[in-house]
Protein backbone atom coordinates (compact mmCIF):
# COMPACT_ATOMS: atom_id res chain seq x y z
CA UNK A 1 0.00 0.00 0.00
CA UNK A 2 1.25 3.33 -0.90
CA UNK A 3 1.36 6.29 1.20
CA UNK A 4 1.52 9.89 -0.24
CA UNK A 5 2.68 12.68 1.96
CA UNK A 6 -0.88 13.19 3.81
CA UNK A 7 -1.37 17.19 5.19
CA UNK A 8 -1.32 18.09 8.38
CA UNK A 9 -4.87 18.94 8.61
CA UNK A 10 -5.85 15.86 7.47
CA UNK A 11 -3.73 13.94 9.22
CA UNK A 12 -5.42 15.14 12.50
CA UNK A 13 -8.57 13.41 11.38
CA UNK A 14 -7.31 10.22 11.39
CA UNK A 15 -7.44 8.90 14.87
CA UNK A 16 -11.21 9.84 14.51
CA UNK A 17 -11.56 8.13 11.35
CA UNK A 18 -10.14 5.39 12.40
CA UNK A 19 -12.44 4.68 15.78
CA UNK A 20 -15.55 5.07 14.13
CA UNK A 21 -14.23 2.59 11.03
CA UNK A 22 -13.54 0.33 14.00
CA UNK A 23 -16.86 0.52 15.53
CA UNK A 24 -18.47 0.03 12.33
CA UNK A 25 -16.46 -3.42 12.06
CA UNK A 26 -17.34 -4.41 15.10
CA UNK A 27 -20.73 -4.18 14.43
CA UNK A 28 -20.21 -6.00 10.89
CA UNK A 29 -20.92 -3.58 8.48
CA UNK A 30 -18.96 -3.69 5.28
CA UNK A 31 -19.37 0.23 3.84
CA UNK A 32 -20.10 3.16 4.82
CA UNK A 33 -21.31 6.75 3.24
CA UNK A 34 -19.10 10.04 3.84
CA UNK A 35 -22.31 11.31 4.89
CA UNK A 36 -22.60 8.83 7.50
CA UNK A 37 -18.88 9.48 8.31
CA UNK A 38 -19.86 13.59 8.39
CA UNK A 39 -22.61 12.92 10.78
CA UNK A 40 -20.05 11.17 13.53
CA UNK A 41 -17.10 12.60 13.07
CA UNK A 42 -18.49 16.21 12.84
CA UNK A 43 -16.66 16.69 9.17
CA UNK A 44 -17.88 17.93 6.21
CA UNK A 45 -18.70 15.59 3.27
CA UNK A 46 -16.54 17.51 0.99
CA UNK A 47 -13.63 17.19 2.85
CA UNK A 48 -13.73 13.67 3.88
CA UNK A 49 -13.97 12.68 0.27
CA UNK A 50 -10.79 14.89 -0.03
CA UNK A 51 -9.19 13.27 3.13
CA UNK A 52 -9.88 10.18 1.85
CA UNK A 53 -8.70 10.40 -1.76
CA UNK A 54 -5.19 11.09 -0.04
CA UNK A 55 -5.43 7.81 1.17
CA UNK A 56 -5.93 5.84 -2.31
CA UNK A 57 -10.08 5.13 -1.15
CA UNK A 58 -12.48 6.43 -3.93
CA UNK A 59 -16.42 6.19 -2.72
CA UNK A 60 -18.49 4.51 -5.05
CA UNK A 61 -22.33 7.09 -5.09
CA UNK A 62 -24.88 4.78 -4.00
CA UNK A 63 -21.98 2.43 -2.30
CA UNK A 64 -19.92 4.55 0.00
CA UNK A 65 -16.52 3.84 1.45
CA UNK A 66 -14.93 0.36 2.32
CA UNK A 67 -14.70 -0.42 5.70
CA UNK A 68 -11.80 -2.66 6.08
CA UNK A 69 -9.64 -1.13 2.86
CA UNK A 70 -9.55 2.29 5.22
CA UNK A 71 -9.31 0.37 8.24
CA UNK A 72 -6.12 -1.39 7.11
CA UNK A 73 -4.54 1.63 5.72
CA UNK A 74 -5.46 3.55 9.03
CA UNK A 75 -3.88 1.10 11.37
CA UNK A 76 -0.74 1.20 9.32
CA UNK A 77 -0.56 5.24 9.84
CA UNK A 78 -1.37 5.54 13.14
CA UNK A 79 0.85 2.82 14.31
CA UNK A 80 -1.44 0.94 16.73
CA UNK A 81 1.39 -1.14 17.43
CA UNK A 82 3.76 1.49 19.13
CA UNK A 83 2.42 2.29 22.63
CA UNK A 84 2.94 5.64 23.31
CA UNK A 85 3.50 6.17 27.63
CA UNK A 86 0.75 8.88 29.64
CA UNK A 87 0.66 10.17 32.69
CA UNK A 88 -2.56 11.64 33.94
CA UNK A 89 -2.20 14.76 36.64
CA UNK A 90 -5.35 15.40 38.73
CA UNK A 91 -7.27 12.04 40.32
CA UNK A 92 -10.75 13.62 40.80
CA UNK A 93 -13.67 12.91 38.82
CA UNK A 94 -12.46 12.97 35.73
CA UNK A 95 -8.96 12.04 36.21
CA UNK A 96 -10.73 8.70 38.10
CA UNK A 97 -12.88 8.79 34.82
CA UNK A 98 -9.42 8.44 32.82
CA UNK A 99 -7.95 5.96 34.74
CA UNK A 100 -10.60 3.57 34.58
CA UNK A 101 -10.95 3.69 31.43
CA UNK A 102 -7.40 2.81 30.88
CA UNK A 103 -7.74 -0.38 29.78
CA UNK A 104 -11.14 -0.52 28.69
CA UNK A 105 -10.30 0.21 25.41
CA UNK A 106 -7.64 -1.20 22.41
CA UNK A 107 -5.59 1.67 21.08
CA UNK A 108 -2.13 2.68 21.39
CA UNK A 109 -1.56 5.23 24.51
CA UNK A 110 -1.54 4.17 27.99
CA UNK A 111 -1.53 5.68 31.86
CA UNK A 112 1.36 4.55 33.22
CA UNK A 113 1.56 6.69 36.41
CA UNK A 114 -0.76 9.61 37.75
CA UNK A 115 -0.11 12.23 40.54
CA UNK A 116 -2.83 13.70 43.08
CA UNK A 117 -1.77 16.49 45.87
CA UNK A 118 -4.78 14.13 48.31
CA UNK A 119 -2.97 11.99 50.55
CA UNK A 120 -5.83 9.81 50.77
CA UNK A 121 -4.97 8.88 47.01
CA UNK A 122 -1.26 9.00 47.36
CA UNK A 123 0.12 5.48 47.61
CA UNK A 124 -3.19 3.53 45.99
CA UNK A 125 -4.14 2.56 42.53
CA UNK A 126 -6.94 3.02 40.55
CA UNK A 127 -7.40 0.77 37.26
CA UNK A 128 -3.86 -0.66 38.09
CA UNK A 129 -2.15 2.93 37.94
CA UNK A 130 0.01 3.90 40.80
CA UNK A 131 -0.55 7.00 42.29
CA UNK A 132 2.23 9.31 43.20
CA UNK A 133 2.46 12.30 45.44
CA UNK A 134 2.39 15.77 42.97
CA UNK A 135 5.41 16.47 44.91
CA UNK A 136 7.07 13.54 43.24
CA UNK A 137 6.26 14.87 39.74
CA UNK A 138 10.04 15.31 38.65
CA UNK A 139 11.08 12.01 39.86
CA UNK A 140 8.61 9.99 38.44
CA UNK A 141 7.83 11.16 34.85
CA UNK A 142 11.71 9.86 33.44
CA UNK A 143 11.12 9.55 29.99
CA UNK A 144 7.40 10.62 29.50
CA UNK A 145 6.42 12.68 26.60
CA UNK A 146 2.52 13.04 27.14
CA UNK A 147 0.24 14.38 29.89
CA UNK A 148 -3.33 14.31 30.58
CA UNK A 149 -4.21 17.13 32.46
CA UNK A 150 -7.63 17.26 34.94
CA UNK A 151 -6.62 18.96 37.62
CA UNK A 152 -8.63 22.53 38.93
CA UNK A 153 -8.10 25.34 36.44
CA UNK A 154 -6.24 27.65 39.00
CA UNK A 155 -3.42 25.15 39.07
CA UNK A 156 -3.40 24.32 35.22
CA UNK A 157 -0.49 26.93 34.72
CA UNK A 158 1.59 26.17 37.56
CA UNK A 159 1.86 22.45 36.72
CA UNK A 160 2.21 22.92 33.12
CA UNK A 161 5.45 24.93 33.83
CA UNK A 162 6.48 21.72 35.96
CA UNK A 163 5.62 19.43 33.63
CA UNK A 164 7.38 21.51 30.25
CA UNK A 165 10.49 21.83 32.65
CA UNK A 166 10.72 18.11 32.84
CA UNK A 167 10.31 17.38 29.15
CA UNK A 168 6.46 17.02 28.69
CA UNK A 169 5.98 17.40 24.84
CA UNK A 170 2.24 16.93 24.63
CA UNK A 171 -0.62 18.10 27.32
CA UNK A 172 -4.43 16.89 26.29
CA UNK A 173 -6.25 19.88 28.82
CA UNK A 174 -9.49 18.70 30.48
CA UNK A 175 -9.16 22.12 32.69
CA UNK A 176 -11.33 25.23 31.53
CA UNK A 177 -8.04 26.96 31.72
CA UNK A 178 -6.04 28.16 28.57
CA UNK A 179 -2.48 26.91 29.31
CA UNK A 180 0.67 28.94 27.75
CA UNK A 181 3.23 26.36 26.47
CA UNK A 182 6.97 27.16 24.56
CA UNK A 183 6.34 26.68 20.99
CA UNK A 184 7.62 23.28 20.87
CA UNK A 185 5.18 21.95 23.60
CA UNK A 186 1.47 20.63 21.65
CA UNK A 187 -1.87 20.90 23.96
CA UNK A 188 -5.04 19.50 22.76
CA UNK A 189 -8.08 21.86 24.79
CA UNK A 190 -11.16 19.50 25.33
CA UNK A 191 -13.57 21.86 27.16
CA UNK A 192 -16.57 19.77 28.18
CA UNK A 193 -18.96 22.88 28.03
CA UNK A 194 -18.07 23.68 24.41
CA UNK A 195 -19.07 20.21 23.37
CA UNK A 196 -22.44 20.81 25.07
CA UNK A 197 -22.85 24.18 23.78
CA UNK A 198 -22.24 22.61 20.36
CA UNK A 199 -24.76 20.28 20.48
CA UNK A 200 -27.94 22.33 21.90
CA UNK A 201 -26.37 25.55 18.99
CA UNK A 202 -27.25 22.38 16.49
CA UNK A 203 -30.23 21.42 17.98
CA UNK A 204 -32.24 24.97 18.29
CA UNK A 205 -30.57 25.86 14.38
CA UNK A 206 -30.05 23.15 12.43
CA UNK A 207 -33.03 20.31 13.76
CA UNK A 208 -32.61 16.90 11.86
CA UNK A 209 -36.04 15.79 10.14
CA UNK A 210 -37.09 11.85 9.30
CA UNK A 211 -35.94 10.22 6.68
CA UNK A 212 -33.89 12.24 5.28
CA UNK A 213 -33.11 11.23 1.47
CA UNK A 214 -29.56 11.07 1.88
CA UNK A 215 -29.41 8.98 4.94
CA UNK A 216 -28.06 5.44 4.45
CA UNK A 217 -29.37 4.71 7.83
CA UNK B 1 -24.38 43.33 12.41
CA UNK B 2 -25.77 41.82 9.33
CA UNK B 3 -25.97 38.48 9.37
CA UNK B 4 -25.46 36.53 6.04
CA UNK B 5 -26.93 32.28 5.78
CA UNK B 6 -24.06 30.51 7.23
CA UNK B 7 -23.38 27.60 6.37
CA UNK B 8 -23.51 24.30 8.45
CA UNK B 9 -20.06 22.77 8.21
CA UNK B 10 -18.73 26.79 9.56
CA UNK B 11 -21.99 26.82 12.06
CA UNK B 12 -20.78 23.32 13.48
CA UNK B 13 -17.74 25.32 14.58
CA UNK B 14 -19.12 28.72 16.46
CA UNK B 15 -18.99 27.55 19.50
CA UNK B 16 -15.40 26.34 19.53
CA UNK B 17 -14.25 29.60 18.11
CA UNK B 18 -16.58 31.25 20.99
CA UNK B 19 -15.48 29.75 23.71
CA UNK B 20 -11.52 30.08 22.47
CA UNK B 21 -12.16 34.39 22.23
CA UNK B 22 -13.71 34.64 25.30
CA UNK B 23 -10.52 33.16 27.32
CA UNK B 24 -8.38 35.33 25.34
CA UNK B 25 -10.64 38.07 26.15
CA UNK B 26 -10.52 37.21 29.93
CA UNK B 27 -6.62 37.37 29.43
CA UNK B 28 -6.52 40.62 28.10
CA UNK B 29 -6.40 39.85 24.62
CA UNK B 30 -7.49 42.32 21.79
CA UNK B 31 -6.30 40.33 18.74
CA UNK B 32 -6.03 36.55 17.39
CA UNK B 33 -4.05 35.39 13.90
CA UNK B 34 -5.80 32.36 12.29
CA UNK B 35 -2.76 30.22 12.90
CA UNK B 36 -3.27 30.66 16.79
CA UNK B 37 -7.41 29.86 16.65
CA UNK B 38 -5.90 26.78 14.32
CA UNK B 39 -3.67 25.53 16.70
CA UNK B 40 -6.31 25.85 19.46
CA UNK B 41 -9.38 24.55 18.05
CA UNK B 42 -7.73 22.15 15.87
CA UNK B 43 -9.42 23.50 12.39
CA UNK B 44 -7.04 24.86 9.63
CA UNK B 45 -6.10 28.04 8.95
CA UNK B 46 -7.62 28.46 5.40
CA UNK B 47 -11.31 26.93 6.80
CA UNK B 48 -10.82 30.06 9.93
CA UNK B 49 -10.53 32.38 7.07
CA UNK B 50 -13.43 31.40 4.97
CA UNK B 51 -15.51 30.72 8.02
CA UNK B 52 -14.68 34.05 9.52
CA UNK B 53 -15.63 35.64 6.23
CA UNK B 54 -19.15 35.17 6.63
CA UNK B 55 -19.16 36.73 9.79
CA UNK B 56 -18.13 39.25 7.82
CA UNK B 57 -14.39 39.77 9.85
CA UNK B 58 -11.47 39.96 7.57
CA UNK B 59 -8.16 39.17 9.14
CA UNK B 60 -5.37 41.57 8.86
CA UNK B 61 -2.24 40.34 7.40
CA UNK B 62 0.57 40.78 10.38
CA UNK B 63 -2.62 41.66 12.78
CA UNK B 64 -4.87 39.27 12.52
CA UNK B 65 -8.54 39.48 13.53
CA UNK B 66 -10.12 41.35 15.99
CA UNK B 67 -11.53 39.44 19.40
CA UNK B 68 -14.52 41.99 20.23
CA UNK B 69 -15.32 42.18 17.17
CA UNK B 70 -16.11 38.71 16.38
CA UNK B 71 -16.93 37.85 20.18
CA UNK B 72 -19.91 40.24 19.08
CA UNK B 73 -21.11 38.32 16.49
CA UNK B 74 -20.50 34.89 17.98
CA UNK B 75 -22.73 36.36 21.40
CA UNK B 76 -25.96 36.82 19.19
CA UNK B 77 -25.57 33.94 16.87
CA UNK B 78 -24.91 31.55 19.77
CA UNK B 79 -28.01 32.69 21.50
CA UNK B 80 -26.14 32.97 24.71
CA UNK B 81 -28.70 34.29 26.44
CA UNK B 82 -31.65 31.87 25.68
CA UNK B 83 -30.89 28.57 28.16
CA UNK B 84 -31.17 24.78 27.17
CA UNK B 85 -32.10 22.51 29.91
CA UNK B 86 -30.42 19.33 30.15
CA UNK B 87 -30.56 15.73 31.80
CA UNK B 88 -27.54 13.50 32.71
CA UNK B 89 -27.44 9.39 32.91
CA UNK B 90 -25.34 8.05 34.85
CA UNK B 91 -23.66 9.89 37.73
CA UNK B 92 -20.18 7.74 37.77
CA UNK B 93 -16.96 9.68 37.45
CA UNK B 94 -17.46 11.22 34.44
CA UNK B 95 -21.20 12.18 35.43
CA UNK B 96 -20.17 13.54 38.29
CA UNK B 97 -17.36 15.86 36.85
CA UNK B 98 -20.23 16.66 34.30
CA UNK B 99 -22.60 18.21 37.52
CA UNK B 100 -19.68 19.59 39.55
CA UNK B 101 -18.55 21.57 36.36
CA UNK B 102 -22.14 22.73 35.33
CA UNK B 103 -21.70 25.93 37.53
CA UNK B 104 -18.37 26.56 36.79
CA UNK B 105 -18.93 27.93 33.10
CA UNK B 106 -20.84 30.57 31.78
CA UNK B 107 -22.82 29.51 28.59
CA UNK B 108 -26.47 28.76 27.85
CA UNK B 109 -27.18 25.26 28.31
CA UNK B 110 -27.80 24.14 32.67
CA UNK B 111 -28.06 20.20 33.56
CA UNK B 112 -31.25 20.42 35.33
CA UNK B 113 -31.20 16.66 36.76
CA UNK B 114 -29.49 13.67 36.86
CA UNK B 115 -30.39 9.47 37.06
CA UNK B 116 -28.33 6.80 38.17
CA UNK B 117 -29.67 3.39 39.46
CA UNK B 118 -27.22 3.36 43.13
CA UNK B 119 -29.53 3.37 45.59
CA UNK B 120 -27.17 5.58 47.31
CA UNK B 121 -26.88 8.42 45.03
CA UNK B 122 -30.59 8.65 44.60
CA UNK B 123 -32.02 11.35 46.45
CA UNK B 124 -28.90 13.03 47.02
CA UNK B 125 -27.41 16.39 45.10
CA UNK B 126 -24.31 16.98 43.36
CA UNK B 127 -23.35 20.47 42.52
CA UNK B 128 -26.82 21.21 43.09
CA UNK B 129 -28.47 18.60 40.54
CA UNK B 130 -30.87 16.22 42.23
CA UNK B 131 -30.42 12.56 41.15
CA UNK B 132 -33.37 10.31 40.85
CA UNK B 133 -33.74 6.88 40.30
CA UNK B 134 -33.40 5.60 36.52
CA UNK B 135 -36.90 3.64 36.68
CA UNK B 136 -38.46 7.41 36.68
CA UNK B 137 -36.70 8.59 33.99
CA UNK B 138 -39.94 8.66 32.26
CA UNK B 139 -41.82 10.35 35.11
CA UNK B 140 -39.15 13.67 34.94
CA UNK B 141 -37.87 14.03 31.82
CA UNK B 142 -40.73 16.53 30.66
CA UNK B 143 -40.23 18.84 28.06
CA UNK B 144 -36.01 18.09 28.14
CA UNK B 145 -34.47 17.96 24.72
CA UNK B 146 -30.74 17.27 25.33
CA UNK B 147 -29.04 14.70 27.46
CA UNK B 148 -25.92 13.60 28.34
CA UNK B 149 -25.04 9.73 28.20
CA UNK B 150 -21.87 8.80 30.53
CA UNK B 151 -23.30 5.27 31.89
CA UNK B 152 -21.23 2.11 30.87
CA UNK B 153 -21.61 1.35 27.42
CA UNK B 154 -23.14 -2.11 27.81
CA UNK B 155 -26.41 0.09 28.66
CA UNK B 156 -26.30 2.63 26.17
CA UNK B 157 -28.23 1.26 23.56
CA UNK B 158 -31.37 0.50 26.43
CA UNK B 159 -31.35 3.53 27.85
CA UNK B 160 -30.68 5.88 24.35
CA UNK B 161 -34.19 3.53 23.50
CA UNK B 162 -36.34 4.97 26.49
CA UNK B 163 -34.73 8.61 25.66
CA UNK B 164 -35.80 8.84 22.43
CA UNK B 165 -39.42 7.49 23.40
CA UNK B 166 -39.66 10.53 25.53
CA UNK B 167 -38.69 13.03 22.93
CA UNK B 168 -34.91 13.68 23.75
CA UNK B 169 -33.95 15.32 20.30
CA UNK B 170 -29.98 15.61 21.23
CA UNK B 171 -27.52 13.05 23.50
CA UNK B 172 -23.95 13.90 23.93
CA UNK B 173 -22.35 10.19 23.80
CA UNK B 174 -19.39 9.87 26.37
CA UNK B 175 -19.82 6.16 26.20
CA UNK B 176 -17.38 4.12 23.98
CA UNK B 177 -20.68 2.63 22.16
CA UNK B 178 -22.05 3.94 19.12
CA UNK B 179 -25.99 4.59 19.84
CA UNK B 180 -28.22 3.87 16.76
CA UNK B 181 -30.82 6.97 17.02
CA UNK B 182 -33.65 7.77 14.51
CA UNK B 183 -32.73 10.06 11.80
CA UNK B 184 -34.19 13.34 13.74
CA UNK B 185 -31.82 12.88 16.63
CA UNK B 186 -28.65 14.42 17.31
CA UNK B 187 -25.49 12.46 18.35
CA UNK B 188 -22.13 14.03 19.45
CA UNK B 189 -19.85 11.22 20.00
CA UNK B 190 -17.00 11.77 22.25
CA UNK B 191 -14.59 9.46 22.59
CA UNK B 192 -12.01 10.32 25.56
CA UNK B 193 -9.70 7.01 24.32
CA UNK B 194 -9.76 9.09 20.58
CA UNK B 195 -8.31 12.56 22.13
CA UNK B 196 -5.51 11.17 23.18
CA UNK B 197 -4.79 8.71 20.66
CA UNK B 198 -4.93 12.23 17.81
CA UNK B 199 -2.65 13.94 20.73
CA UNK B 200 -0.26 10.83 20.74
CA UNK B 201 -0.26 11.14 17.14
CA UNK B 202 0.56 14.36 16.44
CA UNK B 203 3.40 14.31 18.87
CA UNK B 204 5.24 10.90 17.41
CA UNK B 205 4.67 12.40 13.54
CA UNK B 206 4.49 15.88 13.77
CA UNK B 207 6.88 17.27 16.58
CA UNK B 208 6.31 21.19 16.60
CA UNK B 209 9.54 23.38 16.95
CA UNK B 210 10.68 25.96 18.75
CA UNK B 211 10.27 29.78 17.12
CA UNK B 212 8.07 28.68 14.20
CA UNK B 213 8.23 32.07 12.27
CA UNK B 214 4.16 32.00 11.50
CA UNK B 215 4.14 31.68 15.45
CA UNK B 216 2.88 34.68 17.37
CA UNK B 217 2.99 33.83 21.25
Amino acid sequence: MEQNKIPQATAKRLPLYYRFLNNLQIQGKTRVSSKELSDAVKVDSATIRRDFSYFGALGKKGYGYNVEYLLGFFRKTLDQDEITDVALIGVGNLGTAFLNYNFMKNNNTKIMLAFDADPNKVGTEIGGVPIYHIDELEDKLDGIKVAILTIPALEADRVTDRLVSKGIKGILNFTPARITVPDDVRVHHIDLAVELQALAYFLKHYPLEINEPTSEQ
